[in-house]
């Protein structure tokens, strides 16, 4: 239908997931950009603690470690359907709002509940293995794409391209180049002039990973509060907005960090163009539209405490606001399909009413 | 031309500027809310950098404190032509944006230009004194205005009202009640069952200090995440927004801390009315509209570095990114007039076209 972009290859600095003999290795995301630690997990405890600690995150590679959490499961016990059926359970539980999660489980137990026992290890890692492979080809695909839409805007206008992100939907997001920014390092690879404005997103700072990667890959950004989006957009300043999603319901509403749909307001109060970039595992038919997508509250701590360097250069968490502080904090809100420009899939770019097209494919 | 409102009395639990002999006493923010410091100024230069610096913060308090500098800087000198024209172009190049700054400031050169110069220290202040007072009263007459908009929310619903602010404008931006906050503060001594939802404030999260001078009051307060805002409107979790401002145009529009644009836009995507409450002394009638408002841009250490409390209960320092991260930070954003629902002043309640018929009242 599209026609067929040219090939964008991306090597992870970092591999954010793999095999490793019966167990896995994640780089720890809970101690980036201050520290690179790639940690060993080797049980289903791990894998699920992992998750709901986001010491892994973003959705696409919740959704690979949620498989390889079953594959780890299958290895270290005995296959048996209870323990299949605990596992899916104990990592279906760790996060609510990324449904590329429930995805990956969904094809996990469809491939391995037919299978005999003993048979499941081998299989499950060949599953988490393809959704790991799969995932790298699509952020490869979305780059390629995205980067098509990013061209289009150089053409139109003289000088620097400037695109405004939210949270981390980078290569540290996902098993490959990332979701968001796939685009953007498709562009620097071929030589546009692309510069990233990096929202800081509290309260988890993400930013401050998108900041890490794209320094990394030595990709112009520049580092804003959460706040100035909305100046920087009516100002100008910013060319187009891509974020990443969660979760994207059947009408196009998409779930993202929480702070997406405030730039996307601003975005088309200041006539900006809104992408939202994403596979299609993360794309929800049965949610009719993002009133459906059940949205994460997580603890006060979240907004209470910051972690940092101190002058020793040491990992140090600080207290912001007493413990006793009522906090409301969710992790997600919901942009209208109103205010989506358009949709950066693996199978090209979607009008976000138009995602039905989509659902025959695979991976949707 | 309004019924007059019922007397609104408040004190602040610790003054935020005071003269104190020849020079003056104010509460030190940068260290709140972690110190309850009070911190004598005694030269003309100590009140130039605690406004730079922002240990006075909050566009009426600014412009209170700057008046005070001019009489420090009269009563410590000889009151000459240079010391006074010297006085005024310092304390006018510490912040840009509040209009009070230079409000203060002409109200004082236009007592002062004409007396002879051993006059000019004690006139010098009995004006900062009256602005000090005139303050503490507008602010309690905002206060009573408001009260009766919130009543009126009241009435239309059950149960208690939320109201979101952004950055602190209660009584620590002032030298009374506050300006946003006024109105809550009345609602509570009458009794209404009030919470206040407050924004963190990046990047120097002055909804901290909101949070903390709510505590004081025992008013029921949230804190989130200024990216919280959008999702919490769209959900009907707020019934009104009300804001400070630190200039408005003649048009309506309206300069506040960097972030309020969004909390309007989502407003006005929720149905949510959405208030700015600032003294008149906040009105720019030679501001056509907001283009005209020369916006603050702070350094990279804002957003790079952060404060808080480490384990012992000491105030520490640490670094969220790089020191040669590039960082855009501008201070204040401005709210187009056609977001706003009211500008609540001393006067009373106007609608954003309305501001000229306010041109000849006092302090306007």
């Amino acid at each position: 239908m599209h026609p067929t972009p040219p090939p964008f290859l991306f090597t992870q600095p970092v591999p954010t997931l793999r095999r490793s003999g019966a167990g896995i290795e994640i780089l720890d995301q809970t101690l980036l950009p201050f520290r690179c630690l790639v940690r060993p997990l080797s049980t289903l405890a791990e894998v699920a603690h992992a998750i709901r600690d986001m010491r892994v995150r973003g959705a696409p590679l919740i959704g690979a470690t949620a498989a390889c959490g079953v594959a780890v499961a299958m290895g270290t016990g005995d296959g048996s359907d209870q323990e299949l059926e605990h596992a899916l359970a104990t990592l279906a539980a760790t996060r609510p709002t990324a449904v590329n999660l429930h995805w990956a489980l969904a094809r996990i137990a469809h491939c391995l509940r037919p299978l005999p026992a003993p048979a499941r290890a081998e299989a499950a890692w060949a599953v988490a293995e393809a959704i790991i492979a799969e995932d790298a080809a699509s952020c490869a695909a979305i780059g390629a794409r995205g980067l098509g839409v990013l061209e289009a805007i150089a053409a139109r206008r003289k000088g620097r391209i400037r695109v405004l992100t939210h949270c981390n939907a980078g290569w540290l997001a996902t098993c490959g180049a990332g979701t968001a920014l796939a685009p953007v390092y498709a562009a620097h690879q071929r030589g546009l002039d692309i510069e990233v404005v990096v929202s800081e997103t509290r309260p988890r700072n993400q930013g401050l990973l998108t900041a890490w990667e794209l320094r990394q890959a030595g990709v112009a950004h520049t580092l804003i509060a959460d706040n100035a989006a909305g100046l920087l957009l009516l100002r100008g300043e910013v060319n187009v907005v891509i974020t990443g999603a969660d979760r994207i319901a059947a009408n196009g509403d998409s779930a993202n960090k929480i702070g997406t749909c405030l730039k996307a307001l601003a975005a088309q109060a200041a006539g900006v163009p809104f992408y939202i970039a994403a596979p299609c595992s993360t794309l929800d038919f049965s949610c009719a539209s993002g009133a459906g997508i059940p949205i994460e509250d997580r603890g006060a701590d979240e907004l209470c405490r910051i972690q940092g360097l101190d002058e020793q250069g040491a990992v140090a968490t600080l207290r912001l606001a007493p413990a006793d502080t009522r906090v409301s904090n969710p992790a997600f809100d919901v942009t209208p399909a109103a205010l989506i420009t358009g949709i950066l899939t693996e199978h090209g770019l979607s009008l976000p009413g138009e995602l039905r097209r989509l659902h025959a494919e695979p991976a949707c």
